[in-house]
C-alpha cells in the first residue's frame, strides 16, 4: 500500500497507534489501568504520589533512601521566584484557572529554562514542586487579597497544596485522600493533553513548552473539567430522590451528564471504586453525608437507566468538596498530578524520537488564480 | 482489520492522515504550495499578507472594502494592555525569544479570554495584531532599556513590525519584503506546530491555548529556527570560496547543515525562489552583497555535492539580516506569520471535531505487585 493511500477509518486518530510507551496501559483485559506494570489500585493502597512520580520518571519505584532524597529535593523547590509572583498578581480573579496554570508554567520557563535535555528531570521536578504554589498564590491573592507564603512544612505534595490553599494544617485523612487523588490522575497513556506534550517534544522543544501545551489541551471541556461539571450538577440536587428525578429530566432533554462513561473503558473506570471509598469516609468526617448520598443515587440511576458507569471524575467532585476545595480549582489539581505523566512521556518521546507530522486529506478549492482586488 | 491491529509503518505518523483540510496543499504535483487553492507565488506577487490572513480565516480573498475594514480593525488592536507590558518587563534579556512569545500569548489569554467560539475571529485577529508588539516591546525593553510605543502609523503588519523594532520608518522595499516573508510562512498544512494547535483545539479548548501550544512546538530545533541556524552558519564564511571549503568540511564531519532539503518537498521548495529574489534586491540596497553571494555559493555547493535544494529558510537568513533584524528574532517573526495558519486550522478543527486521541503500543513491564518500600 502506498504511503499516500493510507486513510483513517475514523477521525481523531482513534485506534491508530502513534508510538510506543512503557508508561501505561489503559483498559487492557484483566487490568484496568497500570503505571509501569503496577495496577493503579495497588499504587493507591501501597505507595505515595511521590513514589509514583519517581516511578514514572525513572521506571522503578524508589527505595527508602531514594524516596527520602527525592522528596527533600522537591520540598526545596516549592517556592516561586518573585517575578513569577508579580506575574500571578496581574491575573484577574475572574480569569480561567487553567489559563493561570498555563501562564505560570510558561513564565517559569523564561526564568529557569531547560537548556539541555540533561536537565529534563530538574525541569520536571521543578514544575511538580511549584504547581501547588502557582495555583494557590494566584487564587488567594486574587480572591482574598492575601500574599501567601509558598513554602510549608508539609511532607507531601498533597498536604502542601491543602496547607497553601487554606492556610491551615490539613487532617491526616485529607492528606491521604489528596495523595490518592494525585496518584489516580497521574498518567493515562496517549490522551489528548499527553499527546500534545509528545507532539511538542517531537520537535525537540523544551520541557516547559511541552507542559504548557499540555495544560492548554487539558483545559478543553472534552478533556479536563469533568469533575467540575459533575460538582455543578450534584450541587443542584437537594436529595437522592431529587437527583433521580432531575437526571431523568436531563436525559429526556438529551443534556450531557458529565462524570459517566469513558472513551476507552467499556465496563468500569478502575479509579472510581477507589475515590468513591474515600469520598464516603470524607463525608462522615465532614459530618453531612448528603452530597455523597446524592452522588451514589446518581451512580445507581445512570447505571440502571443507561448502563453508564462513573468515571474517575464523578466521586472526585464530592471528595474535593468535602475537603473545602473550590470547584474552579479541580482541573488545576489535575495539572499538579498529570504533570508527572506528561513529563514522563516527554522523556520517553525524546529517547526515541521522530517528529510527529501527519498528513491531511485535502478537500478544498481547486487551483485558482488571484483576481486583482479591483475586480473582486 | 481489527482496530487494535493497526500499526504504523513508520514513527511520527508519517504518511498517516490525521484529518481533512481546505486550507493548504504541500508538494502536490504541479503546484508546490497552495493556500485555499492559490499558489503561494501568486499570492506573494499579487496580494498582501493581510489579504492572505483574511483568505485563511474566511476561505476567500477580500474585496477592497472588506480589506480596508479588516486592516483598520487589525490596526486598532496593535497596542498591549499595561499588565502584559509589565509581564514582558519581567522576562530577562537572555530568555529564549520563543518563550517570550509563548508567555505573551498565554498571558493575553487571561486578560482577554475567548469565552465562546463566536469570538474565534476576534481572538485570532487580536493575536495577529499584537504579536509584533509582544516581540518588540520585550526585545527593546530587555536589550535597550526602552519602553516603546506599541502602536504605529504603518499600514501593514510587516511595516508595523519593522517600525517597532528599529523606531525608524522602514523603506518601501523593506515593507514589501517583510510582507512577502509573512505570506511565505503563513501556512503549511499539518506540520508539527499546526498539528499541536489542532490536537489542543480538538478538546474544545480556547484559541489562546491552541496558539500557545503551537508556539511551544515551533520553538523546537527540528521545526522552527532553521533560518537562525542558517544565519549563524553563513556569518562564519568570509567569501563564496571560503563557504565551499568550509561546507565540504562540515559534510565530511557529518555536521547538520540547516536550510536545505525538506521533509515533504522532493525537488525544490517553492518559497525559495521568491525570497531569494528579494534577498538579492536587499543586498544591493544594503550596499554590500557579500552575504548574498556567500548564500548563492552555499546553494550551488549543496546542489552540486548532495543534490539538496534550499528550503524557505535559507535565503530568509540573509534577507532578514539585510533589513537589520537580529537573528534571535527570526523564529518569533515566524510566529507573527504562522498564527494565521494555526488559527485557521483551529477554526477548521472546531467545525468538524472529534477529540484527537490516538493509541500507543505498550512495550513496558509485565504486570507486577508493589513491593513494600522496606524490601526494595
Amino acid at each position: 500500500m502506498d504511503m499516500t493511500d493510507k486513510k483513517l477509518s475514523g477521525a481523531g486518530l482513534r485506534g491508530q497507534s502513534a508510538g510506543e510507551t512503557k508508561l501505561c496501559t489503559v483498559g487492557k483485559s484483566g487490568s484496568g489501568l497500570t503505571y509501569c506494570g503496577y495496577d493503579v489500585s495497588d499504587l493507591a493502597d501501597n505507595a505515595s504520589f511521590e513514589e509514583v512520580a519517581y516511578l514514572l520518571f525513572n521506571g522503578e519505584l524508589p527505595n527508602q533512601a531514594q524516596l527520602t532524597e527525592y522528596k527533600a529535593g522537591l520540598k526545596a523547590q516549592r517556592d516561586l521566584p518573585q517575578a513569577l509572583k508579580e506575574v500571578l498578581q496581574r491575573i484577574p480573579a475572574d480569569a480561567h484557572p487553567m489559563d493561570v496554570m498555563r501562564t505560570g508554567c510558561s513564565f517559569l520557563g523564561n526564568l529557569e529554562p531547560e537548556t539541555s535535555f540533561d536537565q529534563q528531570h530538574t525541569a520536571a521536578n521543578r514544575l511538580l514542586a511549584a504547581f501547588p504554589a502557582i495555583m494557590c498564590y494566584w487564587y488567594r491573592f486574587s480572591h482574598e487579597n492575601i500574599e501567601i507564603e509558598c513554602t510549608s512544612d508539609e511532607d507531601s505534595i498533597g498536604g502542601h497544596f491543602l496547607k497553601l490553599l487554606s492556610g491551615d494544617t490539613p487532617s491526616e485523612q485529607h492528606r491521604k485522600v489528596m495523595d490518592v487523588s494525585l496518584i489516580l490522575y497521574a498518567e493515562h497513556e496517549f490522551n489528548a493533553s499527553t499527546f500534545t506534550a509528545r507532539v511538542c517534544a517531537s520537535t525537540l522543544s523544551d520541557m516547559f513548552s511541552c507542559v504548557t501545551g499540555a495544560i492548554g489541551s487539558l483545559r478543553g471541556p472534552l478533556h479536563g473539567g469533568a469533575n467540575e461539571a459533575a460538582m455543578d450538577m450534584i450541587q443542584k440536587f437537594s436529595s437522592p430522590e431529587d437527583a433521580k428525578i432531575q437526571m431523568a429530566g436531563m436525559l429526556e432533554r438529551k443534556e450531557k451528564i458529565m462524570g459517566f462513561g469513558h472513551a476507552i473503558y467499556r465496563e468500569s473506570d478502575p479509579r472510581n471504586v477507589i475515590i468513591k471509598k474515600w469520598s464516603e469516609k470524607l463525608a462522615h468526617e465532614f459530618g453531612n453525608t448528603s452530597l455523597y448520598d446524592i452522588s451514589v443515587a446518581c451512580e445507581e440511576y445512570m447505571w440502571d437507566s443507561k448502563k453508564l458507569f462513573c468515571n474517575a471524575d464523578f466521586f472526585h467532585a464530592s471528595a474535593y468538596h468535602f475537603m473545602g476545595i473550590p470547584t474552579k480549582l479541580f482541573t488545576p489539581i489535575f495539572v499538579c498530578s498529570r504533570v508527572t505523566g506528561w513529563a514522563a512521556h516527554v522523556m520517553e518521546q525524546r529517547a526515541n524520537n521522530r517528529i510527529i507530522r501527519p498528513s491531511a486529506d485535502y478537500i478544498g478549492a481547486e487551483p485558482r488564480k488571484v483576481t486583482p482586488i479591483s475586480e473582486r
